[in-house]
């Protein structure tokens, strides 16, 4: 007998046909004997309904009052679903942020969970009951209603499971695991039995977008391991785990792709060691994150920066450095959209060399340009020509995935 | 400067439109100088709404979670008012039943508040803020959510006013207050300025349904004066209070009726003390509440008896009695679903002798035959064949109510 939780994304509950078959595979783990808590998020489409309700009244809403709005979302979905669980035959009891204790702060639309009691659903689980708690959602010490911000189910399903000591934190989602790429471009990718923390966060936060990254880095914290599996048609799914797979491991996990970052280029500023501090503040000050960033020196008196910043950001980084040409003393500012960064990633670069070669190499066959580097322990990433990208990738994956590629 | 405690039903928040309206009319009071409390049901139509998605899962979803489901349409109504309000420039807060302490029984869909706690009320007001709190609903001593059951949300905002000692509970409705009679049925209903408890009694449980019955019992109780306006059209309304007004009182308030009642008749009872008692516990084990009763001697032999129930009872009511006509030794059961109830209500009934003759002399005029009826210290009620009940309403009316009538 194991203690699992599983949580539930918007589309596994996105109908009532959805809910009836999430209750189905529920009772179904409970039937094997395990100990089950279920976490869920609002029927898909439901919390942008209720945003676009808020729009219509302010296009800047109260943050305090949009989460009391947007956390009715869960409610739904939780209580239809225990009723669901009840007409089957089983003890079944939904439970909001508050009847569960999940302490947040107070930063309303993107609240971090600070901790969740353990006492209220250990209580349920020793009465032999189903206890199905509405994610996204927590309480800060005040009492007033906090929301983690988009995809922070999965946040709160990992802290709930490290909370009660589960064995498994499961992800049901509408896919069935991770992808050694995007299918979409390389139809031989693979789905991933397993793979480390290390690898999934380089693997989200370059777009993977399978799972939450906050909730990626708070499994690797508490040790907690992560299945990502298909509530459509459930399987073994891929485990995400914080020990190295004793398989044999690949030099290459995966390779991930980032369609929407834009280059920004800072050309001839004087050379000084405070100007790149001086751009760097510049954003942070605006509250603009660069991803990569690269400096070419010429002869000790000019610099070169070149940054990439998401899509979402370009047109405040252009302007905010445009505005402050005059004084960083800078040649020119220039600037392109039409950029894509590719990366492959993998645990077994660490004990492997070449990878980089094999990697450009590979791009070079195709007369890949490469416009920017960026290295790590476990990536290498660069940033080209956006619509060499699908190229770029396909060419990737059979050099470093595809079996009898 | 008042105290004012302002209830906006389904109709009055049932658009975005009509939430911003009450956010003018609510920062309207607010800037007059009163301090107000605002209480809110669901947006029109969203609780059915809500019911209909519980009923596709199970047709008798457990109560607890249907309370969970449901009582997401004042949260969504109380955060969208809160915003409005906000965007105008005012302090405002949306509270749920766990934040103002809010407590009920645990009688899922049909709670009784017990216990308002007004610490966290005169807080807000303290600093000068708006509170909007979610009507309908409170929690349980274990923290379960719960409602109050249909038309709940009066009762809310009588409690929470008698809780934090309001001046006046305004009810704002689709209606701009309570009138002589219905306006539908006669044109020259007027409407009424000012009516005690006891007469809003009557007219309420006779079928008014401008107020929720329980609210107008809680404001009795707590003298707290109550006032019906219109949410659409705001001017004085109806008041309706304690004291008895100083205005010189009419005999008859207004003229009530209800085409809901049915009639059943148990004919030929032997001659019993025990007989009414075995046919009322009879009603009283299944649910069934009794309206009229009436008896009917013959010789100290036989009883006939006439009852009414509402019509939702009538097929239950009749097929008991009819698995009982043998255990009664009753000669036959008969009953007549095409009957109405017509009543007059007024405080001035108490002090003024005649109305009786009056009311059934104007009935007599048109010819209208007398099935039933119940007298109180305030009211008189007959039931008649349903076809002639426009006739009567008109007639009464125009006896007692329509100036130069």
């Amino acid at each position: 007998m194991a203690l699992i939780v599983q949580k539930f994304g918007g589309t596994s509950v996105g109908s009532i046909e959805r809910i009836e078959a999430v209750a189905d595979l529920v009772v179904k783990t409970k039937q094997q004997g395990h100990q089950v808590v279920v976490v869920l998020s609002a029927m898909s489409g439901e919390t942008n309904r209720l945003i676009n309700l808020a729009k219509q009244i302010d296009t800047r809403p109260s943050s305090r009052e949009l989460d009391v709005l947007i956390s009715t979302g869960e409610q739904v979905s939780v209580s239809l679903l225990a009723m669901a669980i009840i007409k089957r035959g089983h003890s079944a009891v939904s439970l909001l942020a508050d009847q569960v204790n999940i302490q947040t702060d107070n930063m309303f639309g993107k609240a971090r969970i600070e901790e969740v009691a353990a006492t209220r659903l250990k209580h349920e689980l020793e009465h032999n009951r189903i206890a199905i708690i509405a994610g996204f959602q927590g309480r800060d010490v005040e009492g007033n209603i906090t929301t983690l911000g988009r995809g922070g189910t999965d946040t709160s399903a990992v802290e709930i499971a490290a909370a009660i000591k589960a064995d498994e934190c499961q992800i049901y989602t509408d896919v069935d695991g991770v992808y050694t790429t995007d299918p979409r471009v390389e139809p031989n990718a693979q789905r991933m039995r397993h793979v480390t923390f290390a690898e999934m966060l380089e693997l989200a936060s370059l777009g993977a977008k399978v799972l939450h990254i906050r909730a990626v880095e708070s499994a690797g914290n508490h040790k907690m391991p992560l299945r990502v599996l298909s509530s459509f048609e459930p399987d073994e799914g891929t485990l995400i785990s914080f020990e190295e797979s004793d398989m044999p491991t690949k030099v290459v996990s995966g390779i991930a792709f980032n369609r929407d970052e834009c280059l920004i280029k800072v050309h001839g500023v004087p050379y000084c060691v405070h100007s790149l501090t001086k751009i760097l503040k510049l954003f942070a000050e605006n509250g603009i994150e660069i991803d990569m960033i690269s400096q070419v020196n010429h002869n000790f008196e000019k610099i070169d920066y070149a940054f990439t910043v998401h899509s979402n950001d370009y047109l405040q980084a252009h302007d905010l450095l445009t505005q402050q040409q005059v004084n960083l003393q800078a040649d020119s500012i220039s600037s392109d959209t039409t950029v894509a960064k590719v990366s492959a990633v993998g645990i077994g670069m660490k004990s492997h060399s070449g990878v980089a070669h094999q990697f450009f190499d590979a791009l070079a066959q195709e007369g890949i340009h490469i416009v920017l580097v960026s290295t790590s322990e476990i990536k290498v990433s660069v940033l080209i020509d956006e619509k060499y990208l699908e190229l770029a990738v396909r060419a990737l994956h059979s050099e470093f995935l595809t079996e009898n590629g």
